[in-house]
């Protein structure tokens, strides 16, 4: 597996599985029908790194890395994964995590923080917890979930 | 004091104490050099509500309420206050408060959550939680106060 800087050709790559993670929606507080324009703009222009795994000769998964908040917080970094449905179970999410936090201190950032985790994403909790990540906050029936209805969300946070 | 909808007319009267709340650095997570855009854009625009808190015939007083997250997330929203410095100790903060949490539920909204509360604004989090919010997460480190260094920032939240 090789992970490498995502560009302008990468885009229909991502967007390929990326659409049908947020369509089906649970697992990000993104919405269920934003237009491919607002996806990009989201995952790929916006944060200031976006990265793509590749696997097999496909793209398989990306994440993206961002300042979290501004000005007295901006060494705090917020990241976001995503894996292509087919190439689950190949340990791709965990790769792309370790990943993130090198660059993220090659970029100067001083800790990581995920905002917003599902608690129903359980895997995704469980690795998370394993590459050093805290649950610093719980937000009650803080999101939707489309069969479960209200669950919490999970704030996670490292320092790097 | 009377609380209504701000417009573009009222923007330099609360760009005149943004500004030197933005500036001085000590309570929000904005780039102390921001530019008059960049908080306009942030304040007045973006937000998908602004009041304005009008006292003694001035501009006292601003908070924004907008969607804290998309999707799943759309039914919590997340509000910011500003007090002129002037106008400090005369309720208004708690006012507006009051106001945007009957206004979130004209609007829809189910809870509010409040991201990132530096830990040093000990009068706000006093007060925040006199208005029924809790501490659902600390942020370790996660604010630079300008005198201070790192200091813990705080999530709060309540049901509306």
């Amino acid at each position: 597996m090789k992970i490498r800087k995502a560009g302008e050709k990468d885009w229909q790559g991502i967007y390929r599985f990326l659409s049908e993670i947020v369509t089906k929606g649970e697992t990000y507080a993104i919405n269920r029908d934003a237009g491919e324009e607002e996806l990009k703009h989201l995952w790929l222009k916006k944060p200031e790194a976006c990265f793509v795994a590749m696997l097999d000769g496909r793209l398989a998964g990306s994440y993206y890395l961002k300042k979290n908040q501004q000005g007295g917080g901006s060494h705090v970094c917020n990241a976001g994964y995503i894996v292509d449905p087919e190439f689950r179970g190949r340990g791709l999410a965990r790769k792309m995590c370790a990943h993130s936090i090198e660059t993220a201190l090659e970029m100067g950032f001083e800790a990581m923080q995920y905002n917003f985790v599902v608690s129903t994403n359980e895997g995704a909790i469980h690795l998370w917890k394993s590459m050093g990540f805290q649950i610093v906050g719980t937000l009650p029936g803080a999101f939707r979930h489309p069969e479960q209805g209200p669950v919490e969300a999970l704030i996670m946070y490292r320092f790097l």
